[in-house]
Formats: structure tokens, C-alpha cells, sequence
């Protein structure tokens, strides 16, 4: 659904909302794609997604809105409606979505849901809750098609007819008499050999398979990398134990990508729908007060070698184009190498050439603007030299300090095997502040002394 | 494949070519996944990379690996390889692909292997390189599997049996007699319905489709939004004429982020893979050229009000902090901003409340940080409280400027229909730069000539 028609449902649930036109409103839910509604949900509050979700009758369409709603968003209304109703949804839903949403609730009331599920049902979600949900296991189905090597081809079509609940059954897995994967059959390579033939005879072999505590970001860069519907998943001893599908790998892709992005920025993880000023303040605290305490150490450390700013006070007014150039060359270091990183285009053994590469850069760009910047000191210092070679060494060194920060902190926290991603943004820029200014301080008593 | 696999073959591989071991490099490459050989070559330089290539006899691993590898290494292997052997490539790879790899040759070249190619192939091409390359019609496969709606389901699975050519055959479209697109059918459902049931009985109608002028963005986010394997692209009268597969969707959506996050630092579009300086330096300095002449401009702005500044030459040391907690919160507003428009976590018309709660934030951040700061200054200063209370002022001004830059550049930019992620970064540090610089002065002149 394009962007218009989505605003236009919008529009008119809220009106029909407001005017408290149930009949119409059921009318318009019940012919909406269960993906739009959960987009729709998503934009009302709380109460509101409580009383629309109250409209949707229908129990499939029903399950497809909760799997499809944010984690969050969906625990809020399965606690609000009534438990029988909500008992009922669970066991319509698939159950590495289930294990998602319990994992979301409180631990009460998740433990109090999984009681009444009862049956296999039941036993396979307690089963995926052991799994950390950033892991292959927190995020694969255990509804797959499997057989045994032994088996036909026309037995195999005839398990894809009658299992129902199977989400996406593109792939048959072949598994020998210890449960250990050892094969591949695409549903159309079934379609087209002889109902006879053995599933080993026909299969592939040398699947490509995770083990469950496979990082999610990885089982998304194999899946992305092999072109796969679906990834089994298996333990330490190969045994398949279940499967990661290809649309759960495009929501994986997504929140890495927001996640990267905030992260760079220090501005959380997680985009936070709600309005709310508290949460946001959360989120963004904690790189403010790195920051601000780096900001204050720069204060205390270059006061000391104010002196030049007695008899040169317009020094200060090529404070910031000097450090904004710096964390401007910086953040473009550090955004190139993490997302090389994340991307799989750097390893950490080519980190000498890329800080190579850098350093050039920086030198390069730092002789340019910093001529530029060295002849707009000069002219707006009154026509003094002294003061245009400082501003000009100062750039250089700025960009200099600039991108060793910015190409080797990223490098540094992947080697010690912390997201990258947090070292851009306000570490990057703060660092470069307080060293680039206090680099322009020690150069101007220096230049400046000399010739004053 | 894991990045340790991935590394210990680029070693042996680098160790084996180094010593011209041409046979055992022949076996390793001939066991090895064209994924991972596309992977492998994107490490080498174009010498190699053709040498390697060279050892690659297998047809259909060759097609599949220059389809792997990106479109400016795969052009450049094509191009010095002999044309006859690079027509018969062309042949096996599918036509997506060819078009992607024409498109981004020389002109004269990829007319030179056009006419070559001739046949069915060649005319497909020639139909796919008139769309523009992001968009559904330059990322879509011409290649599906299509039925009138009088066929019966045994004449599908009889045509999918036989059309090898096509990509994921995991969709059957049903079309009119006009070949308009009515209905589609999973294999799934084709496999479970009676032979002789008619197509129409058995299909999904109201399939989702987009058009082949829609962006590829917008088509990632409707596969993304309804788990579908592959999308139907139509014409403007709702003629059928190809797919776009998951596979190219989750190349667009990895694509799509590293261009929003290179965009954000003001560095480039795509990933260099090379250590060239020179396209370095090419991709980063517009921004930087923007940024320098921002901060020029501040310098000759600010100075004629820096005359607080002879009395008080110790305000220098807390420009840095000022502007670099403005900068730090204008872009942690400009990136939840950016990113919840891309995820469409945010439409247009929500901007009022949008803004709205990023300047509380601002109020608030800017009266904790203000308070922190104007205390340092106070101490700092020789317990002068003029000054201290001009830095807390300041901060809370710097801090509502930049969420109002960084909230309100952004929307603008999604306004006049520029990408919203340019506007981050160095666009709305330099603003806060200048504009929190100019209000610290002002400030200052207001508050220290009052009580000196």
C-alpha cells in the first residue's frame, strides 16, 4: 500500500473513530490486509488499538496483525484483551512469533499464557524462548519440512499437501537416521522428478547451514549471500532443529540498518513511535554526558594555554571552523570504516591500508582548507602571516588527529568486540575537539610567540 | 561462508597465485560457491581478478559469479576476456543481471554484446536497460511463470516442469486474455489442488503489484510490509510484465542503508572499495566545501560582535562545548528525523509533533546541561557570575537552534523531494556552529556589558 492510501486509511479510521461509527469501521478492517492494519494500529494509542483491534473478527487475520505489530505494541493488546481470546491468537499464530511476543511480556503473565496454550504448541515456544533473540535460534521456526533420506519423492509431496501449518514449505531438508541434516531439495526440484525416486538421490547435498547461536546479522549475511528462501538451523551436533525464512532475514536487514544508524548518531537503538519526551531524553543521555564531560576536560585542559588569546583575541573565532572541520573529516572516517566493517567490505587485517588511505586523505584535504582557511585568518586578523599560519598548520593537524581517531577508534572497539557503530557521532567529534584545540593553542604560542 | 573461512581462503589463494601453483588454485576455485568466489575476487586487484576468473571453466559458475560480484568489477573482467567468451557468459546469466552489467559498461561496449547476444535473450535485454536502474522495471526479471486464467492446474505444473529459465519459480501469475494481471498461485497451492481444477478457481485475486516506474525503495518496503517472495510488475494498464525476486529485494535494502548512512556523514553514496585517494577525497569534499564556506561565513558573522571577548578572553575556551552539544542533539534529532522517514515510521504531516517533543528535549537537555556548564564556567571564570549564567543561556539556546535544525532541515528537504539523509551531518552542524556561535556572543554582550 502506497504511501497516500495508507494516509487515507489513516484519515478515515480516525474519523469514523471519533464519530464512533462501529459498523463502518468493522466494514473497512475486515477488507484491509492484515500487514496495513498493523501499520494502522501502529500509528493510534493505546486505547485506541485496544478498541480497533476489538472490531477484527476474523481469528487468522487476527494472529497476522499481532505477528506483524511491533513486539511492544502487540504485548499491550494481548494483555488488555481477554485471556481466553488471547490463548486462542497464540495458538493460531506461528510459534517463532509467539516466542518473540512472550519474550516481549512480563514474565507472569507470559508463563500464565504458555499454561493455557497446552499441546505441542506449547513445548516448541518454551523450546525457542531458550534462545537469545538476537541468535538463529531466537529467530528461527521449528516448522519445517524434514524427512529422512530414505524416503520418496511422492511421499515428500504428499507431507507438503497435509502439513498445514508450515510457514513457507519451499525447501524439503533431508536428514539421515540421526536427525543430522544432510541434504537440500527445492519444492520445485520435487515437482519435477518422479514420485519414486529416493529423496538422496535426487537431493543436494553440502547445505549451508547456522548453528542456533549464529548471530542474527550473520544469518542474514549468509542468506543474503547464497540468494536463500530459507536457512536451516542446526546444534553442535548438526542436528535441524529448525529454520530461519527469508522475510524474517528482511526484518533482521531492517532494524540492523535503524540500529546502525541511531548508534552512529548516540541516539538509541530503537526508533520510539510515541511522543513521549521521557524516553527520548533516555535514548539520548548517555553520549550527551560522554560528550559533555570530553567537552569540559577541553576546557580545563587547553585553559592553561590561553595565553595567546590575550594579545590575539579574534583567535577565537576560527575555533570552530577549525574543530568542525576536524570532526566533519573525522565522522566521514568513521562512517566509511564501520560501515565497511558492517558490510563485509573491510576485515580488521586491512586496517593498515585503510588508516593509509585515510591519512593521505586527511593530509590532502587538510593542505586545501587549510590554505583557504590560513588566507581568511590572515585577511580577518588584519593582514598578520603569523596568525594565517597558524590557522593553516592548526587545520592540517586537526584533520590530521581527525581521521587517526575517527578510522582507528571504530577499528579499536571491533577489536575488543564492541559495535563499531558506537564509536562515530559524539565520541568521534568530542575527541577531535578537545585535541584539534588544543593543538591550535599549542601551535599559536608557538608561531605566534615567536614572531610577537 | 564465516569470515575466518572467508579469510584462510583469500590467504591460501593470494599464497597460490603469488607462486603461479595454477593446477591446486584450480581445484580449490572449482570447489568453491560462486558466492564465495564473487566475495573472494572482490579482494584482489583487476589483474588478479581477471587471472583468477581465468581459472574458472565451469559456464554456469562463471555466470553466477559475475552476477555476484558488483557491477563495476564484473564489467571490467567482461571487457578484457575474449568477446566470444563473454557473449556465452552473457547467455547463461540471467537477464536482470545482463541488463544491470550492460548498463554500467561503455556504450559502444555493451552494443557490441547486444548484437552478439542476439535471439530471445537479447531483446529482453535490450526491454529492461529502457528503465531507469532504481526502479521495480530495472531490478525485475522478465522471466516468471504466467498463465491464462482458462488453464488448468496441471498445465501449470507441466509448464513449470519445463521452463528452466526461470528465476524462483515460486509464484504462477494469472493473466486475462489481455495479459493483464488477475490472480496469483503459490507452488505450494498448485501442488495441493487437483490436476484438472481451472486456474481462475483456484488463484488469489487482488494481488499485490507495483509499477514498473515505482522506486526500488518503495518496493522493497510492500515485499518487506507482505512477506512475499516476489512481487508482479505491471505497466500502467496492468499488463504483466516480470518479477522482482527477494533476493534482489534484500540487495536493494542492504544497498539502500549503506547509501543512508554514507549520505548522513556528507561521505558518498557507496562503499569504495579501493584504496584510491583520489575518489576518496571525490566523494567527500562537496560537503566539506559546504561545511568550510558555513564556518567562514560564522567567522565573519560573529567577529564584529566579539567585543565582549577583549574583557573576557577566557569565553573562548567554552565555544567548543557550546557548539558541540548543540551539534551533538541537532543531529541525534536530525537522524531519528531522517530515519523514521525512511521507515515510514513518520509521514509528513506529523512534523508539528515531531517537532514538537524534540523541543522539550531541547528544553530540558539544555537546562541540565545548561546548569553543568554555566557551574564550570562560573568556577572556571574566577567565580564570575555573569559568565557562568551566560553559558547556561547560551547552552539552552544552542540546544533548541539545533533541534530546530535538525528536526526541521530534514522535513524540508522530504518537502521539496531531496532525500532527507544529505541533510544531516555536516549541513546541520555547520548551522548549529554559526547560528549557537552568534547567540553565545550576543548573550554574552547582553548579560557581561550589563554588570561590567
Amino acid at each position: 500500500m502506497a504511501g497516500n492510501r495508507s494516509t487515507l486509511l489513516f484519515d478515515a479510521t480516525q474519523r469514523l473513530l471519533r464519530r464512533g461509527a462501529f459498523p463502518h469501521l468493522k466494514r473497512i478492517i475486515a477488507k484491509t490486509h492484515p500487514a496495513d492494519l498493523a501499520h494502522l494500529l501502529g500509528r493510534f494509542d493505546e486505547d485506541q488499538q485496544v478498541q480497533l483491534f476489538g472490531l477484527l473478527t476474523d481469528l487468522e487475520a487476527r494472529a497476522q496483525v499481532l505477528a506483524e505489530l511491533g513486539d511492544e505494541d502487540a504485548g499491550t493488546i494481548l494483555q488488555r484483551i481477554p485471556r481466553a481470546q488471547a490463548v486462542e491468537i497464540l495458538r493460531e499464530m506461528d510459534n517463532d512469533d509467539v516466542a518473540d511476543l512472550l519474550g516481549a511480556l512480563p514474565e507472569a503473565v507470559s508463563q500464565e499464557l504458555l499454561a493455557q496454550m497446552t499441546g505441542e504448541d506449547s513445548f516448541e515456544v518454551e523450546g525457542l524462548l531458550r534462545y537469545s533473540e538476537d541468535t538463529a535460534g531466537g529467530i528461527m521456526t521449528p516448522e519445517f519440512v524434514g524427512l529422512p533420506e530414505t524416503a520418496t519423492v511422492g511421499q515428500a509431496i504428499e507431507l507438503v499437501r497435509h502439513k498445514r501449518d508450515v510457514e513457507m514449505a519451499f525447501y524439503v531438508y533431508v536428514v539421515n537416521s540421526l536427525g543430522q541434516l544432510v541434504g537440500v531439495l527445492s519444492l520445485r526440484k520435487l515437482v519435477v522428478s518422479d514420485d519414486g525416486t529416493l529423496l538422496k538421490d535426487v537431493m543436494e547435498p553440502g547445505v549451508v547451514s547456522v548453528r542456533t547461536d549464529t548471530d542474527q546479522e550473520e544469518v542474514a549475511r549468509i542468506v543474503a549471500r547464497y540468494n536463500l528462501l530459507a536457512i536451516p538451523v542446526v546444534d553442535d551436533r548438526n542436528t535441524l532443529l529448525g529454520i530461519v525464512t527469508v522475510d524474517d532475514v528482511i526484518d533482521v536487514l531492517k532494524d540492523e540498518a535503524t540500529e546502525d544508524i541511531l548508534k552512529m548518531a548516540g541516539a538509541g537503538q530503537e526508533l520510539v513511535d510515541s511522543a513521549s519526551v521521557g524516553s527520548s531524553i533516555r535514548t539520548r543521555w548517555p553520549w550527551l554526558m560522554v560528550a559533555f564531560f570530553a567537552e569540559i576536560l577541553g576546557v580545563v585542559v587547553v585553559a592553561p594555554f590561553g595565553a595567546p588569546l590575550e594579545a590575539h583575541y579574534y583567535m577565537a573565532f576560527f575555533i570552530p571552523i577549525i574543530i568542525a572541520m576536524g570532526g566533519n573529516v573525522g565522522t566521514q572516517s568513521a562512517t566509511i570504516i564501520v560501515r565497511s566493517l558492517a558490510t563485509g567490505h573491510l576485515i580488521p587485517r586491512e586496517v593498515r591500508e585503510a588508516y593509509w588511505r585515510e591519512l593521505r586523505v586527511a593530509l590532502l584535504l587538510g593542505v586545501i582548507y587549510g590554505a583557504l582557511a590560513g588566507g581568511a585568518g590572515w585577511i580577518l586578523s588584519g593582514w598578520s602571516p603569523g596568525f594565517g599560519i597558524t590557522v593553516a598548520v592548526s587545520m592540517v593537524a586537526a584533520m590530521i588527529i581527525a581521521v587517526t581517531v575517527g578510522a582507528l577508534l571504530p577499528l579499536f572497539f571491533a577489536r575488543i568486540r564492541i559495535d563499531p557503530a558506537v564509536a562515530t557521532g559524539p565520541f568521534v567529534t568530542s575527541a577531535v575537539d578537545v585535541l584539534g584545540l588544543l593543538s591550535y593553542f599549542l601551535i599559536a604560542s608557538v608561531i605566534l610567540s615567536a614572531r610577537s
